[in-house]
């Protein structure tokens, strides 16, 4: 059932949609922000105001106008907070310290030692954070917090729940263990929703309404952004495109499921597929990143193989258009390397021809600028996310 | 970009908040509106008083109350307005004269002659609406509203936009059409979301914040609730659950996509798998309902490739869960006949034990119980829920 609002929560919210109108601008005007956001020019100059006080905002330069006096320039100033992403991969931890605009400040990752316990993990991973802000010079008064993402499942209290490349990690409340060790609050979500995020708040998604991202890396995951608000399901555990079945009685996936996304394209099935195809004797390329690499550079062995991979990511994104009809659909992740370019043309092409609604509504799809990073930056961004963005959930009461 | 809200739209919204509580309930109190909406309790009276004035709401009865004076209980009237629902389907109409309570007050089915123009069977439509309108003496200040519940795609407009079966109907400003005909105004949709929004309405789902309808008729579509909210997609055609591929090269679909939900499990697709299979001169089931009766009898044959279609539903049915993270799939539409138990218990099965979330979040699936009505029933439940619901949208500027 729907629950209500009220005035202060109001207020709140206007305050968000202002400042996401300034963070995803590159230079605006108090008017152009009344223009895009519906607000009246007092609600607008109020808000403003008060960004300007709390040094949120900036005041920089001033645009000619049509008559009357010139139209200050109003932007967000990435030096009024900072935030930790840290990425934490099964096989190893990124960090990045970002500043408000989501830009990377420092950059930094570490092996993860097999074995180690999940105490011993948060241990480290806490002394890295503070080490990176001693470094950087970022005073605990300008830390916003840490951006954590992890191998989900995860409950809504940052519990990890038996994650399947992690064997021992059954039932760890890492959220917690880790602001105790940093005493910082910390904001945590799976890595493919932080990657959305990090689109969402410093990428190419910054005022796309609706989209999807499609996140390959050890698994494959996905993040959703349905009308101007990020998806998350009733148990925070939508948009797992990885599990999505694209071969009915395919191979078995560790979800319990068959013919999973995730079972037939992650990095270690196409390194399967490949070496089962190989002739006897003949030399070949040895991990994942060599085959993606092959593949660009038109080896046939290569290409047939990472072909039939991205025709059942296609797949999976032409359901993905048909069920969700979105505007958007990002590709990223480190595991993306070399055949990001094959994938884009094959799922482009796919959601170009395919969905029922392709005469009504194109649909993008981009390769972020990212990839690579995209979980730790968006690690961080979960931060300034939950902070700043003008969530309907905190306009409604309950 | 996320545009604001204001305070007049404040107060529409809690309105429709307030009477959705009542609508939902069986009697409700007004500090049980209160608890469930989080609405103050004076907010909540002056609501109140103002439904009971315009003859929305009626008082009926009193609860015992711990301490203190009874509760006067509070219900929608079901006489406070009608609609009439239009399901047009490539085969035939159905209409459905529907109280506020969205009760059938009257139905009626015509076939559709093929061959007629657009213009003709707007023409019967509108005349037959306006006899069930006079027939059961409801004056013309008592109707809402005419909803029709019509083959996609659909534009913005109203516009069908050539439905893959029925040729000659492109461009067709059906809504437009309608309500010059009927002189009342028309909310449109596809079945399958009309479907969803009957359940909401007048069904299964009444309060349930997010669910799924999967629905099986002359095609198979679906309709969605995300967070107690319709969720249309940006061009108003999410939800086509009948083109998630579940078979990668599998037979063509007329939607330009191969292996659909639609191509390998609509009724002439299993009419054509069930024949081929049949050995030459045995008598056999004519028509897809005698097949799904067959398979509820045991015939082997008929048991076999039901049992395939259940198999490629529940596929996709596990493909929304692990999309959306729902709290309810609903299987509905009039193709579901007596085959309605086999896909249940095959589908629950699926989403009980594939879903990634599984552990963390258990997905309900049930039949409809208005399944062979649900198009017309949700065409009439259109026009209510596009008056009264508590719609986001209606919260933001602009």
């Amino acid at each position: 059932m729907q629950v209500g609002t009220n005035l202060p929560k109001v207020g709140t919210f206007n305050r968000a949609v202002v400042l996401e109108a300034i963070q995803v601008s590159d230079g605006i005007s108090r008017v152009q922000i009344a223009e895009r956001t519906g607000l009246t020019a007092q609600t607008v100059s109020v808000i403003v105001r008060r960004l300007l006080e709390e040094g949120l905002v900036i005041e920089d330069g001033s645009l000619p106008s049509s008559g009357g006096k010139p139209r200050t320039i109003l932007r967000v100033d990435p030096a009024a907070g900072y935030a930790v992403g840290i990425h934490f991969d099964p096989g190893e931890v990124s960090y990045v310290l970002a500043d408000l605009a989501g830009e990377p400040v420092t950059k930094l990752h570490t092996e993860l030692r097999p074995g180690l316990s999940p105490e011993a993990v948060v241990r480290q991973m806490a002394a890295t954070a503070r080490n990176m802000l001693q470094d950087a010079g970022v005073p605990d008064g300008k830390v916003l917090g840490i951006g954590l993402a992890c191998p989900g499942p995860l409950d809504a209290d940052g519990v990890m729940n038996d994650p399947p490349r992690l064997p021992g990690w059954d039932e760890v409340p890492i959220k917690r263990l880790l602001e105790e060790h940093t005493g910082f609050p910390v904001t945590f979500d799976n890595d493919a929703s932080a990657a959305a995020i990090g689109e969402r708040w410093a990428g190419l998604a910054r005022s796309t309404p609706s989209f999807a991202y499609l996140y390959l890396g050890t698994g494959i995951g996905g993040g959703l952004f349905l009308d101007n608000q990020i998806y998350r399901g009733r148990s925070l555990n939508a948009a797992e495109f990885g599990h999505i079945t694209v071969v009915p009685e395919g191979p078995e996936c560790y979800c319990g499921n068959r013919g999973c996304v995730e079972a037939v394209c992650c990095p270690s099935a196409v390194e399967a597929t490949f070496r089962a195809r190989l002739a006897t004797g003949v030399p070949a390329p040895a991990d994942h990143a060599a085959i993606c690499a092959a593949a660009a550079a038109g080896d046939p062995l290569a290409v047939e193989v990472i072909g039939e991979v991205a025709a059942r990511l296609a797949d999976a994104a032409v359901s993905i258009v048909n069920m969700l009809d979105i505007d958007l659909l990002v590709l990223g992740g480190p595991a993306m390397h070399e055949a990001a370019g094959i994938y884009r043309q094959v799922i482009a092409d796919a959601v170009a021809t395919r969905p029922l609604a392709r005469r009504l509504h194109k649909v993008q799809v981009e390769i972020s600028p990212i990839a690579a990073d995209a979980a730790a930056i968006g690690a961080a961004s979960l931060v300034f996310h939950a902070t700043y963005a003008p969530r309907l959930g905190t306009l409604l009461t309950s």
